[in-house]
């Protein structure tokens, strides 16, 4: 596995997006959240989706010339329909209307629908916290994870990432409501190794290890029935407030040629924040428990392997580089 | 164990808390909650608390004559100081102002401090979501979770609840974040039962099985990891919003002289909500798992208990009954 420089990739990643037309300041916002990805060591969201948003570009399911049709549906509601644009593109165009209306009115909400994938939810509420921001954000993706008691998929991963200013580095946790990611499960199938038997049920609704059958069945929820409950709220909220596609007619996160019908809320807040940096140090400095070596932060090992990668370059998977290569000198 | 017919115990409770002047509509409001919580079958927010609330006006920690001071900070964030109200009437009154501004803004916050215990957040959420409002409920209270690798207490039970509305009846999910609670901890020392070896650790941060050492311990996350990230970050959202105590800095829900010093934010969404019964449908009709008598939506167990209840009376623990006819006499 080769380790490149974030200079080097992200020259080759824009140069892929212009092989497809994408305007430069829109392909570094697509660039930016996917090298984000690769730098906080969470491959699954990082560089591997590239191809496919090429590939959605070209068959018209990506726009990559549009920012979306933001209209204020009320004083504080910004409905948006992304027009088949780049997840992030629509994002941060949304998130910046927000912060400005959060500023004068103390909260703004956006549901989007008709964009495409919007990759780490993460990065969003960091942003936006680290300039003084509280922020909620929600999305939906395509059925895999099963309702608690069910056999089948029934549920998106529906992630839920929220970012809190602390005076120091923002807080920011980032987490899908299943067990574990179905790229992690890709994982375990490539490398033909079993998966834990919780993680997943197989097409018949069973649990299994294998986790090649794992990828034709369903995900459990992570911690059991109250995973199921806030990954149902989730789905039930943002395609109640998006008016985008639930349950199992979602597509478009995983595939090369579906409209992407799943939808995004970004909750933006501007509050009396305070510092958070004591309490946070207390958490930090507590005694580990037998088996861990330190008590984390959520997001704080993300960002130690961002600082450390800038310096020391990013390991890139053989065939994701050579793919990458191929996509910028339009050979793919 | 005796079964009391609703009107019997609210009437008995309406008492108690007339003994102690407070003035009947809040009155009204703190026993329906309290009964609310009977109904669907979680004494640990019912009627046990009743005693403590008495006591705490008794002791001054709480203050049954007022509904808070409520003030816009901005257009769409409510900033509240409870000044020591009882939580659900400082909480509706709030939630009254929140649904009016989120109708015409589309959504509204409350930061509320200096409130008691607001009891079953799902209460809350389930009113707004069915006059039509997406409501999301966050609450701290005194420190019992262990971050997750940790040995220490250091972050409340943080409960999350979320309405919808559905176009039938509103969807409501309202879960800790916590694995278990303290009050199941507290039950099955009291019948000195073995806890799981996941539930908790002692004082010295050991996993125990032993429910009276869990008692002097620390309660997991639900979900491991995921659930400690989520615990942590209703920690730090509701204490910067609502500026109110963190951490092992929380007094007042748990004890009789202690003001309270927790937070309380509530999200109130005006949205174009649609019809979800379809979905909802198609998760009830999905087969069970092997273990599985059927496939539950969040809450619907225990709106099935309340309906039975109203007819055919609610259990009340012996001592708790006894307890609250002697409040009510002002035996107490």
């Amino acid at each position: 596995m080769p380790t490149l420089q974030f200079a080097e990739i992200r020259s080759a990643a824009l140069a892929a997006l212009k092989q497809v037309d994408v305007p430069e300041a829109f392909a570094i916002e697509q660039v930016d959240l996917l090298l984000e990805a690769e730098l906080r060591g969470v491959p699954s969201h990082g560089l591997l989706r590239l191809e496919r948003i090429v590939r959605r570009i070209r068959n018209g399911v990506a726009n990559p010339n549009t920012e979306g049709k933001h209209t204020w549906r009320q004083q504080s509601f910004l409905e948006v329909d992304g027009e088949r644009g780049l997840g992030p593109v629509v994002a941060n165009h949304a998130l910046n209307a927000l912060m400005e209306r959060a500023s004068a009115s103390g909260i703004a909400l956006a549901a989007i629908k008709n964009s495409n994938h919007i990759g780490m939810l993460g990065w969003y509420v960091e942003r936006c916290a680290a300039v003084g921001f509280s922020t909620i954000a929600l999305s939906t993706s395509e059925a895999l994870v099963h309702p608690w008691g069910a056999r089948q998929a029934m549920i998106g991963t529906n992630p839920i990432a929220i970012g809190v200013p602390t005076g120091g580095k923002p807080f920011m946790m980032d987490t899908a409501t299943s067990v574990v990611s179905m790229g992690e499960i890709h994982d375990h199938a490539l490398r033909n190794v079993p998966i834990p038997d919780h993680w997943a049920l197989d097409e018949n609704g069973s649990p299994t290890t294998d986790a090649h059958a794992a990828k034709k069945g369903a995900i459990a929820p992570f911690g059991q029935a109250k995973g199921y409950a806030l990954g149902l709220a989730f789905e039930l909220i943002v395609a109640s407030l998006s008016g985008t596609a639930i349950g199992r007619d979602v597509r478009g996160t995983l595939d090369e040629d579906q409209v992407c019908n799943k939808g995004d809320i970004f909750i933006v807040i501007k509050g009396p924040h305070r510092d958070l940096q004591g309490y946070l140090d207390a958490i930090r400095s507590t005694a580990p428990a037998e088996g861990f070596g330190a008590v984390l932060i959520p997001g704080e090992r993300g960002r130690a392997c961002r600082e450390q990668r800038l310096t020391d370059g990013i390991p890139i998977a053989d065939e994701v580089w050579r793919k990458l290569q191929d996509l910028a000198s339009a050979a793919a």
